[in-house]
């Protein structure tokens, strides 16, 4: 089963590292990680670098059964957009949508920190940030198009128990992550992990 | 043609009315203009509410024949994530995806102003940000995802010439993206306006 990683963890400057931490992690549980820095996009003078890659990463979804994402918020008060446009992608292409985040304050909680001040209800019944706009308010770990596409995929989004030190790099809950996917597809996997 | 209205205005407290402004303008270039609101969910007891809002946006994207994007960069670097990941939907679903933004600042900019203090070049190349995570440096209006997803659909994301007073309801840069759609598709307005 080929897992695709999808995540602002290529944004790291350790990213080629990290993203070989990922894969064995992966196949410890008997799958293969694809990591986007695999691509190796050779220079080509005729092609956009932008474009070759936003090309290898599609390739890169459309090889994988399915995609594990990090979602831990990036800039802003979200999950990193290209990794929410990967999700949205594989969604739609019928692959499995995993995934897993290392900031644990609930959505609403974050919103009201980036725009400050206190929310108020409006006439419609929703809840508004001081910016003006509504804040969706269904206790959801982010947007819901993203945290429904990952229910429906079998897996409620995970979190690690407690804040990680460094959010960006810390693999607990990534690990959960794998775990729950283990269980749910029954696979067995090729390296068992001995005590001692 | 029908074309899905992605976009942060539905957490507008007016969207009711700034959809159908939309869907007005559309109408005039011969366009079905589709706004999420219109889905008019009844409240199911069975069914988690943003299951069903979740259910019927991609219902609508499916009987769409394109999305338009209003990519405005929403409590962040980016634009909103639900609109992105609907992006990625319809562009994985053979949509069309056609986009503007109303704010001008480039991508790098932006990030240099959330982020905060003054960017460095990595030694691999990259630029980064004080946060200690690299900054996407391809021109581009946000992530490359996002713009190779437009761009791969024969127009680049329009910007109004000036920056509009209120953001979130100037519809300069969305008429004009309709225009260049029906430029493309080169079909009739169903109503031309005459002068005076």
């Amino acid at each position: 089963m080929k897992l695709y990683l999808a995540g602002p963890d290529v944004f790291l400057p350790d990213a080629e590292v990290f993203g070989q931490r990922k894969r064995e992690l992966c196949a410890r549980y008997g799958f293969i990680g694809l990591f986007p820095l695999d691509n190796e996009i050779a220079p080509d003078p005729g092609v956009r670098l932008s474009k070759a890659i936003f090309e290898a990463n599609l390739a890169m979804i459309d090889a994988a059964d399915a995609v594990v994402a990090n979602l831990t918020p990036f800039r802003g008060v979200s999950a990193d957009v290209g990794t929410v446009f990967e999700i949205g992608y594989g969604y739609a292409t019928k692959k499995k949508v995993f995934a897993y985040s290392n900031v644990r304050t609930a959505y609403v909680e974050r919103i009201r920190r980036l725009v400050g001040g206190e929310m108020r209800s409006g006439n419609d019944g929703r809840l508004y940030a001081t910016d003006g706009m509504a804040a969706e308010n269904f206790d959801l770990l982010d947007n819901l198009m993203i945290a429904e596409a990952v229910r429906a995929s079998g897996c409620d989004i995970v979190y690690p128990a407690t804040d990680p030190v460094d959010p960006w790099r810390d693999l607990t809950a990534f690990d959960e992550c794998l775990r729950r996917i283990q269980a749910q597809t029954m696979q067995a996997p090729l390296h068992v992990q001995t005590a001692g």
